[in-house]
C-alpha cells in the first residue's frame, strides 16, 4: 500500500475506534490481539481493539467498519492454530470474549443458547449439571470460545462418534458485513427451509459474518464409558490397529494415536516409561449402554498388532490411560516452539501417512511428533523448533508444504479441523481447484462485497 | 408472459432438445415429468425431457440451457412432496434417473461413490452386503434417488440417531448453472478447507447446481436392535411418552408416533385391531451393543403413559410391530388423495402440536391423520381428500397454512425434511425473515445469475 493510503486507513480506523464504546489502542492490547496460538508472528500490530459487550456493539462496529472501509477481524479466545484471527496495521480487531453469557440451557429440549465468547469448557460444565454434554471437544476446551469453534468448525477427540461442531449447531444469529442481523437455522432438530446458511457460516473463519449467538444441540452424557490402551512395536503397527478397529465395524467414541517420539517427550516431561513399553500408543474409548461389549470388540481388533493391551476398570484407571494423550502437547511445549499440524487422510491410509511424516522429518531435518484422531483419519503432526526459530518460515514451512502434498497424495486434505487462516492459503487452490475457489469468492462477494470481515483469511 | 415471449422460449427449448442426445417431447413423457408425488397439479406441461446418461450429457444440457436462456428442472425419481421437481411450459426437465451406477463401494473406508440416479434402497442393498448401511431412510427408499435425497436433504426414521442426508454426504460433484464442474468436500471424514459448499448444495432443491456424483458415508450395521411398541389412551399421552423418552436421555434409533385416525385407517385396510387397543401408537427401537439395556430404559419411560407395552424378542416379532407404521401411508391412500405434511417442532412440544392439528382439522373440516418422527419433533400431518378434490388448493391449502402457523407458534418450522418447492413458498418469508431471504437470493444470484436451474423453487 502507498504510504498515503496507509495513513488514510489509520485515520479511518482511529475514527472507528473513537466512536465505539469499549476499545483500546494500547500497544499491549494490540499486541495481545495480533495473533493466535499458531506461532505466526505478525509483521505489524492492528490499529486497535473493539471489545463488544452486546449485539448492538457488534452491529455498531461492523457498520462503522463498512462506512469507513476499515477491515475488521473477529476474535474469540485467540487459541486458533491457523493465524485466522491475526490482524495487522490498518485492521481493527473485534474481540467477542466479553459476550460470554449462557442465555438459555433447556434440559428438556437438550439445547443451549449462548453468546459467542462462552468458553467450550464453561458450556460443558453447565451442561454436565443436567446429565448432558456439548460434543465438540477441542483439546483447547478450557481456553477456546464457542464463537471460535463455530468459525473454525472445531473438532476434537469425541468427534469420532458425535461429529464436529457442524453436527451440534442448530441455528445462529449473525451480524453481516453491512451490519444487518441474520438468523439462520432453528431450535428444532430438523428443518429444510431455504439453503443451509448455518453450515455456510460454520468454518467460514469470520469472513461471512460475526456470530453473536448460537443455538446448540446438547447430548445425553453416556451412561457408561469403557477405556483401553495399547502399546505397539512401532507407529505403523498402531496405525494398522486403528484401521482394524474401523474395519471391525464398531463406533469408538475416541481413538487416539501417539507416536514414539511423542511418548519420549512425555516420558521426559513426566518421568513415565511409555517409550520403553512401546514405539507407539493407541487409546480407545467406547460409550453407551453396550460400552463394555463394544470395547471387547475394540480390544480384540487391536490385540494382534499390540505388545501390551491395558483395560481400565474404573474412572481413575481410565484417567491414567488418558493422561498420555492429554500430556502430549504440554510435554512437547517443554522441548521448544510447537506448531500443531492438522492433515486428514482416508482412515485406511493412516499407516502410510505416519510413515510419510517420518520421511518428511528425515528429509527436511525438522522434528515431527505425531498424534492423531485415528477414527477420523485426522493427524496432528507437530513440528517442534528451538525457541527463536520460526514455525511458519524456512524448513518448518517446507515441511508443512510436504505434509500437505503427502495428504493430497493419499486422497486427503490439508486441514481436518484447524482451518486455513493465513497459514495454509498457499496450498488451498491446489486442494480445492479453480472452480471451487471461484465459487467461494463469489459467495464471499455476495455477502461482503467490500471485504470488510477478516480479509485475506480462509480462501 | 407475453405470447411472443412464450413462443420464443418454446423455440429455444426446442433447439435445446434437438441438440441433446437422449430426449423426448412425447406428451406422455412430458406429463410423467411434470410433477411429483405432492398432489400438485401443473397448469401446463414442460416442453420436453432430457435424459442424462453421463456427466457430459448434463454439462451439455446445462450449457445449452444457459446459452438459450431456457429454464432447466433437475429431476431424480419424482417422489418429492413439495412440487420441487414440477415443470411447466417453457421449461425443460433434466432427468437424472439413468445415471444410476454405484461407482465405488469401499468397505474399508465405509464410503460409497454413486451417480445421482441410484435409488436409496439400491445403495442400501449394496452396502448390506458388507455389513454397512446408508443412514438416511426416507419411507420412499425403494423409489427415491440419492440425487433427490441430497437436493432435499431427505430424512427418515433412523435419522433420529444417525442424522439426515447432510450428515452422510462427504463430497459432491456438481454441474453449475454455467456448465462448469464443481467438486465439493472430500473422501475424508473431516476437513475444513474453504466454505462448506457440500452443505450449501444439500437441500438446495436443484437450484444451485446439478448433482452428478456423490461421495457418501456408510455406517456399520448395528449388531443388535431392540424393538418395542405401546398403545395409549390418546395421542396426547403418546406424545407425552415420546417426550419422556427424550427426557430419559437415551438415543433411540427410531421413535415413531401414529395417531388414532391413522390406526383406524390401517385397521380398515388390513383388518387389524389397532384402534380398539388404543387411541395412539408409539414404536421405538434402540440399536448397538447395549440395545436391550437401552430399550429397558425406553420402555420404562413409556410405561406410565401407556395402556399396553409390547416388546419384540426376535426380528419377526419386530417386523410385526413395524408394520403398523409402515402401512400408515398405503392405508391412507386407500381412503382418498393424500397430501403428506411435514412440520417440525421442538421435541417437548409434540403433544401441543398433535392437539393443535386436531383443532385445525375440526376448524377447517379437512381430515388430518398424523404420524411423526417423534425423536426429532418432525410431524407428518396427512391431509386426505376425496378423489378429484385438490390437496393444494381450497380448504386443504387453508389447513396447510394453519399447520405452518401452528409450527411457528410452537417455535418450529414449516418443513422438517420434505422441502419448500412450490408448495410452501407462500410461508417462507414468514419463517425466514427478510434478511435471510435476501442472503439466499444473493447466493443464488452469485451461482446462477440467469436463474436457469429450477427457477421459482425453494426460495
Ligand atoms: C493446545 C491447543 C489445542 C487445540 N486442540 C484443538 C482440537 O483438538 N481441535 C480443534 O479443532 N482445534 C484445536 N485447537 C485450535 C483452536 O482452539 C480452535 O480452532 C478454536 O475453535 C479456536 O477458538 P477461539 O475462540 O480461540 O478462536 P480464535 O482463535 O479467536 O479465532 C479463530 C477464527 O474464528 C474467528 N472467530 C472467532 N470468533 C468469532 C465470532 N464470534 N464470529 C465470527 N468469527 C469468529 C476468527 O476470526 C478466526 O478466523 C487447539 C489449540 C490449542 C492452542
Ligand atoms: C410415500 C412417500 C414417502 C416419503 N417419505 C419420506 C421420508 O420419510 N423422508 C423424506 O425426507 N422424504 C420422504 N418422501 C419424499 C421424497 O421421497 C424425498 O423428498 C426424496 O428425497 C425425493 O427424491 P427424488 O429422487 O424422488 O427427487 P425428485 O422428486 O425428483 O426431486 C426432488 C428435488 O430434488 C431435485 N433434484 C433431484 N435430483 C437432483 C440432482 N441430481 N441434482 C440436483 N437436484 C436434483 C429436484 O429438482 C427437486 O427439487 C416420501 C415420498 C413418498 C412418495
Amino acid at each position: 500500500m502507498e504510504t498515503d493510503a496507509v495513513s488514510a486507513l489509520a485515520g479511518r480506523a482511529a475514527e472507528l475506534l473513537s466512536a465505539c464504546r469499549s476499545t483500546s489502542t494500547d500497544p499491549a492490547d494490540r499486541s495481545a490481539a495480533a495473533t493466535d496460538r499458531s506461532g505466526f508472528v505478525p509483521a505489524s500490530l492492528p490499529d486497535g481493539v473493539v471489545y463488544a459487550e452486546s449485539v448492538d456493539d457488534v452491529v455498531q462496529a461492523v457498520r462503522l467498519a463498512a462506512s469507513h472501509g476499515v477491515p475488521l477481524v473477529p476474535r474469540g479466545a485467540g487459541t486458533g492454530l491457523a493465524a485466522a484471527s491475526s490482524a495487522g496495521a490498518g485492521e481493527v480487531v473485534l474481540d467477542l470474549s466479553r459476550m460470554n453469557r449462557i442465555l438459555d440451557l433447556d434440559p428438556v429440549e437438550q439445547i443451549a443458547v449462548v453468546e459467542p465468547g462462552v468458553l467450550n469448557a464453561e458450556l460443558n460444565a453447565a451442561a454436565a449439571g443436567h446429565g448432558l454434554f456439548y460434543a465438540p471437544d477441542p483439546a483447547s476446551t478450557a481456553i477456546c470460545s464457542i464463537g471460535g469453534n463455530i468459525a473454525t468448525n472445531a473438532g476434537g477427540m469425541r468427534c469420532a462418534k458425535y461429529g464436529v461442531t457442524r453436527e451440534s449447531v442448530l441455528g445462529l444469529r449473525v451480524v453481516l458485513a453491512d451490519g444487518r442481523e441474520l438468523r439462520t437455522g432453528r431450535r428444532t432438530i430438523k428443518g429444510v427451509t431455504g439453503y443451509d446458511l448455518t453450515a455456510l457460516m460454520i468454518g467460514s473463519e469470520g469472513a461471512l459474518g460475526v456470530v453473536v449467538e448460537a443455538t446448540l444441540r446438547l447430548r445425553p452424557a453416556p451412561v457408561t464409558t469403557a477405556t483401553a490402551a495399547a502399546f505397539f512395536p512401532d507407529v505403523a503397527a498402531a496405525a494398522a490397529a486403528a484401521s482394524a478397529v474401523i474395519a471391525a465395524r464398531i463406533q469408538p467414541s475416541l481413538l487416539e494415536l501417539v507416536d514414539g517420539p511423542t511418548l519420549e517427550a512425555i516420558d521426559l516431561a513426566l518421568g513415565t516409561d511409555y517409550r520403553r513399553r512401546g514405539g507407539a500408543f493407541l487409546l480407545g474409548q467406547t460409550d453407551g449402554f453396550g460400552a463394555q461389549a463394544e470395547m471387547d470388540v475394540l480390544a480384540g481388533a487391536v490385540e494382534p498388532f499390540a505388545t501390551e493391551v491395558l483395560r481400565a476398570d474404573d474412572p481413575v484407571a481410565a484417567e491414567a490411560l488418558l493422561a498420555a494423550r492429554r500430556e502430549a502437547i504440554p510435554s512437547l511445549e517443554k522441548l521448544g516452539r510447537v506448531s500443531i499440524g492438522d492433515i486428514g487422510v482416508p482412515r485406511g491410509r493412516l499407516a502410510e501417512a505416519v510413515t510419510g511424516l517420518q520421511e518428511i522429518s528425515e528429509r527436511t531435518g525438522v522434528r515431527i511428533f505425531t498424534i492423531a484422531h485415528a477414527a477420523d483419519g485426522n493427524l496432528h503432526p507437530m513440528i517442534v523448533v528451538r525457541p527463536g526459530e520460526s514455525v511458519t518460515e524456512g524448513p518448518a514451512k517446507t515441511a508443512l508444504g510436504e505434509m500437505f502434498h503427502l495428504a493430497k497424495r493419499l486422497g486427503g486434505t490439508l486441514t481436518g479441523e484447524h482451518g486455513v487462516g493465513l497459514l495454509k492459503r498457499d496450498w488451498l487452490r491446489d486442494e480445492l481447484g479453480d472452480v471451487s475457489l471461484d465459487v467461494q469468492h463469489a459467495i464471499r462477494r455476495a455477502l461482503d462485497p467490500q471485504a470488510i470481515l477478516n480479509p485475506g483469511k480462509a480462501i
